[in-house]
C-alpha cells in the first residue's frame, strides 16, 4: 500500500444563492464510477497550485467561473495503481452558464441536505453524510 | 478575501503503536502561534508532491521517517497576507528518534482522546475535537 504513488485532486461543493449545490454525472464511458454523481473538480497537475487547478477543472467541466469560499473536508480513494487524496472546498459560481464536457452527461443542483441521498461516487459518501447533516434548513 | 493567494500545507497525526500522537510546541520566537502545540508538517513547495513535502517537513522538524496511512481531514487559516489550506493525514513513524529543530522547543505523545484538551494552534481545534471524539478507547 505504501508503495503506491499519491495524487492530489481538488473538488468543490459549488453553492448557488439558494444553498443548492452542483453535481455532475460521470459519463457511461468513464473508466471509474461510470454513471455516478460527482463533485466538479479534478487532478492538480505537477507544479500547479491547487486553487488554480480547481478553477481550471471546473471551467473545463462545467463552463463556470468560480470563487473559492472555504475548506470543507478531505477524502481518499485507493485504486490498484495509486492513492488519490481529495481536498474538498466550498465555492460559488461567479460567471457562466452550465455547459458540460464529454466527461459528464447530466448535471443537477441539489439541496445540500439531500446530498447524502444521491448516488454519489463512493469516496465522497462519508463527506456527503456529514455535510448534509450540518447543512442549515430552509431560512 | 478572494484576492489572497492560497498556500497548501500538509500536516500529520503521527501515531505510535499505543495510539498516542505526536505534537510539537512552536518556539517562543515563532511569528505565529508562539508557544502553541502543533501537528508536525508544513508547506508544500512549488512543484513538490504533497506526500514528499510531508515526509521532508516531518524529517526536518522531528528527525523521524514516516509512512502515510490515511486521510483525516482539512483545515484553514486566514492571515492578512494569505489563506493557508491544511490537508491532515494520518501516519506512523518508521525510523528515527525524536530530535527537534529550532522551530520547536518541546514535544509530547498524547493520547488521541485528549487531543481536544491541548492548547493547539486554533486552526486545528475543530479537527482535534472531532478526532478525539472518534478515537477508540483503551483496548
Amino acid at each position: 500500500m505504501s508503495g503506491k504513488p499519491f495524487t492530489l485532486s481538488v473538488k468543490v461543493v459549488l453553492r448557488d444563492a439558494r444553498g443548492r449545490c452542483l453535481l455532475v454525472r460521470r459519463s457511461s464511458l468513464s473508466k471509474n464510477n461510470a454513471g455516478k454523481w460527482d463533485l466538479p473538480g479534478g487532478k492538480v497537475d505537477a507544479g500547479e497550485n491547487f486553487d488554480v487547478a480547481l478553477k481550471r477543472e471546473v471551467a473545463e467541466e462545467t463552463g463556470l467561473d468560480i470563487s473559492i469560499d472555504d475548506v470543507l473536508g478531505a477524502a481518499e480513494s485507493v485504486t490498484p495503481a495509486k492513492r488519490v487524496v481529495y481536498l474538498i472546498l466550498g465555492g460559488h459560481p461567479t460567471a457562466g452558464e452550465v455547459r458540460l464536457s464529454s466527461e459528464h452527461d447530466a448535471h443537477v443542483w441539489v439541496d445540500s441536505r439531500a446530498l447524502a441521498e444521491v448516488d454519489l461516487c463512493g469516496q465522497f459518501r462519508p463527506f456527503a453524510v456529514a455535510y448534509a447533516k450540518a447543512a442549515p434548513g430552509p431560512s
